[in-house]
């Protein structure tokens, strides 16, 4: 299977996983090939929206490129949602991760698996109304 | 181009409109075809959020299933968005109807050209502030 056809699935597994929860969830199309920022998901429990960008990683590391967070949080700023990142290590399952928690280097922004274990959030403490 | 085709220029033409007007907007992926309610297009300009069901139509008719429309509720309720119907007649350019003004037929829902100059609002109506 193709990185992309797994990240389309990884996303997938996200869409079920709010669905489960009583919550509204949406792929978007074209997210990251489109002229407008989007992130890869939106999810509503009515109260709380949520803009989220994937990832999946086979390393324990992860890069993000400047654009896709400064259009991260420019789309949420516009749409009025929460800016969040949700990573998928391989073995370990989703972290869900604020933007600040993110490490900036000079040219882009990155996240360790041991970051993401200290700092991340799991899928049920990201829901839980706040 | 294919009927299909064509739908999808339509929902990034309505995606277009929105930005340019300083909303946010996206298109679903896989809506209509995937096991959760989801509509077409998402739009926000923070205060508002819209869930938008697209249709295109070369008659002066056009349907919509119970099922298409009892969807759009149930997401716009679970979402915590309007819901609206954008339609776009041939040479007539878009309309948009709130569901109350959908005509309710035994099996379906459907929208005359006539209801639509009538009831529905123009694209700077219907990003109006109310």
């Amino acid at each position: 299977m193709s990185y992309k056809s797994k990240g389309i699935n990884a996303e997938r597994e996200l869409i079920h996983l709010f669905w489960k929860n009583e919550w509204t969830a949406v792929r978007v199309a074209g997210s990251g090939s489109q002229k407008y920022p989007s992130p890869d998901i939106l999810a509503s429990n009515n109260l709380r929206k949520l803009a989220i960008e994937t990832k999946i990683s086979k390393s324990s590391y992860r890069h993000f490129s400047s654009k896709e967070i400064s259009e991260l949080k420019e789309f949420s700023e516009r749409f009025g949602a929460e800016s969040w990142i949700a990573i998928k290590f391989n073995r370990k399952g989703w972290f869900f991760l604020s933007l600040e928690d993110l490490k900036e280097t000079e040219a882009n922004y990155s996240i360790s698996l041991d970051i993401a274990e200290r700092k991340g959030l799991a899928f049920s403490d990201l829901i839980e109304t706040r």
